[in-house]
């Protein structure tokens, strides 16, 4: 193919093209715009301004059975402008919903952090910083997305990107159509936000979903096709998987009805990712409703998984104090309390004092896990749930 | 579009297929089997086997000025199966090589924690194990690289996957043809094994490479579609970045002739990736010859951004302990030490006594970045070498 070297060209700017609301945007902005009016009404009929905000903490969570996952309670905290304790905090409320709302007009999107060093800066007329810390930010942010009733997506905020797909699916994203079955070795880098009007399902023909937890694992199953065998998509999300992964799997399962299978390690960890995925996180309690999937399965190593494959003790690994205290704390869990098979297999964990790790699996054969393992547990119906 | 709700199909094992091997591949086998055969050789002429082990320490690695990059010396160990001492090592040594060989011969590739699994178990007759824990069977890992002269992914090894491309190139990748101009926002998630056997340049326009740091940044410049307007890939690397990522930059940069520019951080961190990137590192000295890029410029941010960009002090990052003895310990580098600019740089970032993330600049705007930043240095040649 024919070679170039040539230095980069001069750079003309170019004028900014208008920006397009999709229906998201304008519903994200009408409830920042809402928080707004209110301190302008409450100045209007001369009140102290003030923002009623959800209270994030465990006191102010539950698991709710009939849902199945675990949501926040009616709890706020009342924040007022004329408070002295209380006034850094709603300025910077504020502040944020102003720098999102400033996203959305523009158009772009960004990281916390990038929010972070947007509205950082020293207020006019005296020393005080906006924000002295990113942690400062972060929490402010969690704040306004629950006060907004706005996924930090949907406020034009990403994280970092984590987690590939490969499989028959076509998606549009950002007007690219991009076919999963024809990703080679690499995969799609799923992106961070994946909202309805960024990507859309064009085409899918799968019949199920396997979310394996490390992209380790991941390429052995993409190496040996195994979603090509078992008509499947194939995700990970590099350990716990981040939002975008959750999100996108959330739709998918929703949208595409099509079930979702974890195939993760047998250790508090794993145990751990599968709860996220399943009930949500206690930290993240007001995204469950658009983040979790209470009918996932578990299809990861099981604690009978020694005797059961004829494994060697030389592949597990010890389990340690902080190892015995979170499979302790997991088995508490409201959502793991009631269900015998998951007790049974915890107690045998902690019996066992030992972890297995999916890829321990490879003392029985390079693809042992893709050739008999998880086909074996699937074809049987052999999980946990 | 249509729904779907099945239950995973009863899979019904395949035959495996014949495996094809590679020029690369048969190359690789030559080579442990020529270690095999020393083993026999040793033998037959009634002699202690042994191996001679190139030496990977600081003692052995020094800066080509010529080459202009970090490579190995020429001292070796010799590691004898009759020593006490050696005869443990001598036998993973040889089991690794064993464990590669049948990765090669079943055409299928595995992490380096998959191959310690693979290798693990109790010796027949003994309570002796292989290897007690990863740390043993990684260091012998990179042994056997330096001993077959075979990069670890040619071994077929692979690392964890990060980092990903979007641009005008076309790859074929394990026969699949992807279109990296056609990835949304989502991006090819650059694969750990990029060897030419696996990944091959179609077509490519791209005038040159941008690889920035971090995936926030890269969403950045994918977003404001920088690629486009600049014709050129644009790569991150998640941090620092993995193998994967930076052998596919030096396949690039030399098989394509594009230039690399490399926006990161006004830290130390940022100064020792593109260190990495351009001279290659101590640990993994023997295989700078096929990951360096001794031409990559640094268009990162710089100590002088402050004044330069008319930057508020409140966003940058007070230097702890740490970082001052990094920058002391960069400054002395010999591929800086020569440098004038490099040395100001340094020493003007330890005079500043802060750091400057790349993410600051969005102070200025969002795009300020991809829009003004970035290509006013590109257009002016401005840049650290």
């Amino acid at each position: 193919m024919a070679k170039k070297k040539h230095a980069p060209k001069k750079f003309v700017a170019e004028k900014p093209k208008p920006v397009k609301l999709t229906p998201i945007d304008k519903s994200t902005l009408t409830k920042l715009e809402g928080l707004a009016d209110k301190v302008v009404n409450a100045a209007m009929r001369g009140r102290d301004p003030f923002l009623d905000i959800p209270t994030r903490a465990l006191s102010n969570v539950r698991f709710n059975k009939t849902k199945r996952y675990i949501e926040m309670g009616k709890n706020t905290n009342r924040r007022e402008l004329f408070n002295l304790n209380q006034a850094r905090s709603y300025m910077q409320t504020l502040l944020a919903g102003s720098g999102c709302k400033g996203l959305i007009d523009e158009g772009k999107t960004t990281s916390i952090r990038g929010l972070y060093y947007r509205m950082k800066h020293t207020i006019e007329g005296a020393k005080e910083e906006t924000f002295n810390n990113q942690g400062e930010s972060d929490a402010v942010i969690e704040d306004l997305e629950v006060l907004a009733n706005s996924l930090r997506e949907e406020l034009h905020l990403y994280a970092d990107k984590r987690g590939e797909m490969v499989g028959p699916i076509v998606l549009e994203d950002m007007g690219d159509e991009i076919d999963c079955a024809r990703m080679g070795s690499g995969g799609y880098g799923i992106p961070s936000i994946v909202e309805p009007d960024r990507i859309k399902f064009k085409r899918c023909t799968a019949d199920f979903i396997l979310h394996v937890e490390k992209g380790t694992v991941w390429q052995r199953f993409n190496e040996d096709k195994f979603w090509k065998k078992h008509n499947c998509l194939l995700t990970h999300g590099a350990g716990q998987p981040p939002r975008g992964v959750r999100r996108l799997l959330h739709r998918m399962h929703n949208e595409l009805e099509l079930p979702v299978y974890c195939v993760l390690d047998n250790d508090p960890w794993g145990y751990y990712i599968y709860s996220v995925i399943k009930q949500g996180s206690i930290n993240l309690a007001f995204e469950s409703q658009r983040m979790t999937i209470p009918d996932a399965k578990f299809v990861g190593l099981r604690s009978i998984d020694l005797e059961r494959c004829g494994l060697d003790m030389n592949v597990t690994i010890k389990m340690n104090d902080t190892d015995r205290k979170r499979a302790k704390q997991i088995m508490k869990y409201p959502w793991f309390e009631g269900k015998k098979r998951w007790q049974k297999e915890i107690e045998k964990m902690l019996q066992n004092d030992f972890k297995l790790e999916v890829e321990s699996l490879i003392n029985l054969g390079i693809s042992y896990v893709t050739e008999t393992y998880v086909p074996e547990r699937l074809a049987e119906g052999d999980w946990l749930d």
